[in-house]
């Protein structure tokens, strides 16, 4: 399914671009940012809350919803939207990911891959046909082929064989998409931090009819030095009449550093899962709720900021929460840090307009690292 | 603080009545069941929520609020509806009944009573004087005078103790409370299962000049037969012109019950403690999310129910999102059980005005205890 993507405004400066693409009438407006539902609800968020939070777009884990509830039972129940109740738009991974960083007792081969349930130990077989039926009944609006995803740390010889791998599992998702007409499906390079190996699946895999296409392998354990280097030499080059997609990215930092580089679309569980630590992000740094300096903030957890979290409770309340064990508290942050997100794409988006994003990442850098490691 | 309660309506068959009071601005129609919310949040909901449930009283509890984070933060910050975000009305109870059902190593006087906190041990001292401080600067708008609560096993020489203190202390609670022009104070008539010290109570704390009263020591333990036969017995005697409070009340028919004898105001942790336990209220009875007859049920937990839960979701994910402990199933689950504590209310509201309330009962029971044990 064609995504209309166009892309509306280029850098002069560097590789950043500004871009739109539609699905089921909804527009979407890149660079974007998709928080992560991984068993179909952004944990603690209703749907409403996204809607409110301006999120059109989100990402649900295949690997997880194949083993609860099971991919049969959402189809019956309509689909990721019937089931989950958020009604715009989803996009899920193929699950390879999570096979391989998740679940136990692996085995791959050329075929598929085996392995444990990291839940209850049953076995289970993925192959890229299944990936891709699995997919089709959850029905997001875009999917992903199935990959074989090296850890950061793998050598060059294995790296070569997963990325050759990769290429054959593309050719066989895209020929077992049956619903290529509702459903868009991206494609993913692979080839570690090896330029060659990395060029090579850069070219192999945009040579398929993808809808898309997405750099796999990055924050998977390798050095930052060199996923930022890969990045640096490889995004540009892949189709620029696409969208181009970062898996797993990122940090705020990464997110201005791989737009720079041309990417226009990420996902993490990043802002989620840290506000149920206590974590919470500002243009200032990255705080803990838990701090005992904020006992008696009457101050919102960001003063600019309008969410409906920063509109209505001072730190206080939030932290006294958080410190009973309260999900109201869970609920608050991530509220904050999903807008906190929201706001710095649009910023990324203005700059990008004025042709001024790195005066802004240096500005955006040097108020955000001040106090990053502030407890 | 006059809360210029009337009573509306009163039933020829049995004592109950329609009634309503003011607060702030805020009318509150009688019979009311207010949601308790422990630390000042509905466990799992935000106010909003509460708005659209249209809940516009809620009970905290001023011995947590005590424990953490400390009544000064509270009173700092803004009083209950600055710290919490709930920009309606509280009612606080006065921490008499957690400090003898939670705290240890209680030592009681008549003075007051000293306790160790069951969070750490902390020893603490809590005294009519001091839990009206407290209520005072937590803000309710309505505060209830100290009493002494003895279990539902206790002897009545015993009883006959405690009921004498608690009159004292209604007369110190009185003689403490700074802040009568904002806050009505409501007190608590105590005497267990026995009607001579029942009566004495009532006699004792209807002589003091409180803005309402609470019927205090029920569902503490004692039989149910005991606590009903007391309710039918002493309810009708408290004052007609003045709210009349069952603390810590109920499972849906005690409320019938209770409004039948003429009881207008209740507080309860069953709808949101139940719904964390994946229980569901339903008018064809209660049942719990967990139970696996759900697991492809596509249909909302109860059918004819307009709550945000009931609108949007399908049993199916809801019960998804419990097994995998998603806390967003708490929230939901919460919600739609204040909302049939809310449609039971309004329910019997109808009936009392239609004078019909036993006929309401009677339907009710026949088809809510149908499947009450079902799993």
């Amino acid at each position: 399914m064609n995504l209309n993507f166009r892309v509306l405004k280029k850098s002069g400066r560097n590789y950043s671009r500004l871009g739109s693409f539609t699905v089921r009438g909804f527009g979407i407006k890149t660079p974007v940012f998709m928080p992560v539902g991984t068993y179909g609800a952004v944990k603690s968020l209703s749907p409403d809350e996204l809607y409110e939070l301006n999120y059109s777009l989100i990402l649900a884990n295949t690997y997880h919803m194949y083993l609860r509830p099971g991919y049969e039972l959402v189809k019956n129940c309509g689909g990721l939207r019937g089931f989950t109740g958020f009604k715009r738009c989803f996009l899920t991974d193929s699950g390879g990911f999570q096979v391989f960083s998740l679940a136990k007792l692996r085995d791959i081969d050329d075929e598929g891959v085996s392995f444990r349930s990291h839940i209850d130990g049953s076995l289970h077989r993925l192959t890229p046909e299944l990936s891709i039926e699995i997919q089709n009944a959850l029905g997001a609006d875009i999917i992903m082929a199935f990959d074989e995803c090296p850890s950061g740390g793998a050598g060059y010889e294995y790296v070569r064989l997963a990325s050759r791998r990769t290429f054959e599992w593309a050719k066989r998702s895209l020929a077992s998409h049956k619903r290529g007409d509702e459903q868009a499906i991206f494609g993913i390079f692979q080839g570690g931090i090896y330029p060659d190996l990395r060029e090579e699946s850069l070219r192999q895999i945009t040579s398929l009819p993808f809808d898309g296409f997405a750099i796999g392998g990055l924050a998977v354990g390798e050095k930052k030095e060199d996923s930022y280097r890969i990045v640096s030499e490889m995004v540009h080059r892949m189709p620029e009449n696409m969208p181009r997609y970062a898996m797993g990215i990122g940090e705020p930092e990464d997110i201005i550093f791989y737009i720079k580089n041309g990417i226009d679309m990420f996902d993490c569980v990043m802002p989620t899962r840290n506000a149920r630590n206590g974590q919470f992000f500002t243009f200032s740094g990255k705080f803990n709720i838990r701090n005992s300096k904020f006992s008696e903030d009457r101050l919102p957890l960001e003063q600019d900021c309008q969410c409906y979290t920063c509109r209505n409770f001072p730190k206080a309340y939030i932290r006294h929460l958080y410190m009973i064990n309260e999900i109201l508290s869970h609920r608050l942050l991530t509220i904050h840090n999903l807008a906190f997100y929201k706001r710095l794409v649009e910023k990324i988006h203005q700059a990008i307009e004025n042709d001024a994003l790195e005066e802004f990442e240096g500005g955006f850098l040097k108020n955000f690292a001040k106090t990053e490691n502030s407890f």
